[in-house]
């Protein structure tokens, strides 16, 4: 099977391995090692000295950790979305009580600078913004160094940020950039299977912190703080796949994060030729398309998800299809974590001779 | 290494190697058919006819999914607490804003019915009753039929049930004893890894469910359930482990719950035997003992984790500490999942052996 969806994705084979190794105590001296050692790399890759917690849940357990952590009932926030995660961050918000101003842009685009900072202009008191950075729905990477810039004119502003499906395979700068809070999961360029999500938390974070008022305990940051101090995790956490951050990690470090990136870079450009050479177009403008994942629209009068059924019928390629407002309009081609140029060419061509077909 | 404490269990081998299967589309048919199956097969074990969920999270989320789920702030509840996994579960609900009450017994003893009884006559609109069945924390387990039959004289309190360390191992027959929630971990009887929770609903937690008000985002079960109609789950899951949890019910199923609860209990006796005929004393009474893990007291003027630790640097054979006011007093052997007698002569021989020579 050749999975291109955008996550989970194909786990490298000695990655795969580590995950059969037997359980040990996750309160005793070797996993305080482990936790160590995965959580310091994993702020490498995220470019920060904040705090780091590794969480066992899905992403959407991490965006929820985001807000329920800083936020409280009432706080102003606003929520700049392209598409259906965007509208996802500010749904958790609202539903711990945020009161949230949804700012919204044509899916297929990214962030309007201008219009965001109108949106902050005319809104007064507002506490926290929050954005994704990739938009896996409709394929678009909003210029977050700049969003932030933005954000950040006042430094009293919180900002969270989706990069469960950026970080580690599209450069984000944490530190420099002043972002707040950011999460990411597993299933995504880490090269793992799903079942962790990662969230750093910054000093402005804490001080959020010190006066939310929202309830959370599975999530509950404070908890992860103080065993940390110990070497633990405050619950029982999937060893099995720590286990396998442990070895991804060291293959992400030992590559180097700017090789990461371009590799990320250079299997994007190679199915965004590809598809352009069998006639088909993006979804979003070129200019914004994300390097983890691409939206193709689907032939007129195609439904996209008879054509993804056909190609994963006839090809055993597996294609996501689009949510919501795009469902049937387009198809989406999953390229994060490792992908070999050969698994690209077969699902351009499987979708070509499909397309033939069809 | 003798990993005996009480979760994470050794995995057996066979279920091991499966969790290094390749990812699959969380999305496709292949998934619909695995979550189905799984899905039924979980309602075995619990002994249920509710729904029936699985979240990617430990046993701690799940608890958390059980009271967000059900109950609105103010809500006056009885936690009945023999230990710090009920303390938990208390502590989970005053967070989420319920009114609880806390019924707290001695380290070391079940919960007293007619202590329980009393408790649910004067206290007015107790709308629902929480209660760990065995408290891993001390080795004991509730009488959880007889504490069910008290709560259920009113038949519109909700029951939720900490079946965590019990279900799969000792047994909960879920819809008979009309337990309303009943939460369980992986990590546990299971045979599997951690990083899976399963939580069964009935319809009276859906009543409570449609009036509840307490925020939820990650463990939302009615996100869940409409998910569920689609084959499919609400976030990307913790795929790997359910393939190993495929793999585990099969045997279970296969094994018959009569001989897994005989099993349990035939090992637990052997460590009880073991303990007595090496002169140390168990820290419950005998008559509440739990069957999954076994709460011993150190000899008189012995650190319990002066001892541990030597335990398993000079035999390998790792042993759980005591929490709280328990700490250095007791020490705690794990025989949940697949355990050998072989095994448990180790635990026992290690522990002799250590306590001649410190």
């Amino acid at each position: 099977m050749n999975l291109r969806i955008p996550g989970p994705i194909p786990v490298p084979d000695d990655i795969l391995q580590i995950l059969s190794r037997q359980m040990i105590n996750h309160r005793g001296p070797e996993f305080k090692e482990l936790l160590y050692r995965v959580t310091e790399r994993l702020k490498t890759v995220f470019a920060t000295e904040n705090d780091m917690f590794i969480l066992s849940s899905s992403g959407t357990g991490g965006m929820e950790a985001a807000i329920s952590n800083t936020l409280s009932v009432g706080d102003k926030v606003i929520c700049a979305s392209i598409g259906s995660f965007g509208n996802r961050f500010g749904e958790i918000a609202k539903r711990f009580g945020a009161n949230v101003e949804m700012v919204n842009f044509e899916p297929g685009t990214s962030i309007n600078i201008e219009v965001l900072e109108q949106a902050l202009n005319d809104h007064k008191n507002v506490k926290a913004v929050l954005v994704t950075h990739n938009e896996t729905n409709t394929g678009v990477t909003n210029n977050l160094k700049q969003v932030a810039k933005i954000v950040k004119k006042d430094p009293s502003r919180l900002l969270l940020v989706d990069g469960i499906s950026s970080v580690c395979s599209i450069p984000l700068q944490t530190d420099e950039w002043e972002c707040d809070v950011v999460v990411s999961a597993s299933q995504k360029g880490w090269m793992l299977p799903p079942g962790l999500a990662f969230i750093s938390f910054s000093p402005l974070a804490w001080k959020f912190n010190s006066v939310s008022d929202m309830p959370r305990f599975y999530f509950d940051l404070i908890q992860y703080k103080s065993y940390y101090e110990k070497g633990q995790p405050p619950w029982t956490p999937a060893l099995s796949i720590i286990f396998a951050l442990d070895k991804a990690l060291e293959q992400i470090i030992d590559e180097g994060m700017e090789n990461v990136y371009s590799r990320h870079s250079s299997i994007a450009n190679q199915v965004r030729n590809g598809i352009k050479a069998i006639g088909l177009s993006l979804f979003p403008d070129i200019s914004v398309a994300s390097n983890t994942v691409t939206a193709v629209k689907s032939p007129d009068g195609l439904d996209a998800d008879i054509l993804r059924k056909q190609v994963q019928q006839d090809h055993d390629v597996v294609l996501a299809g689009g949510y919501g407002p795009q469902q049937g309009k387009i198809f989406r081609i999953g390229h994060l974590g490792y992908v070999k140029p050969k698994e690209i060419d077969e699902t351009i061509d499987a979708i070509n001779l499909t397309l033939k077909n069809v």
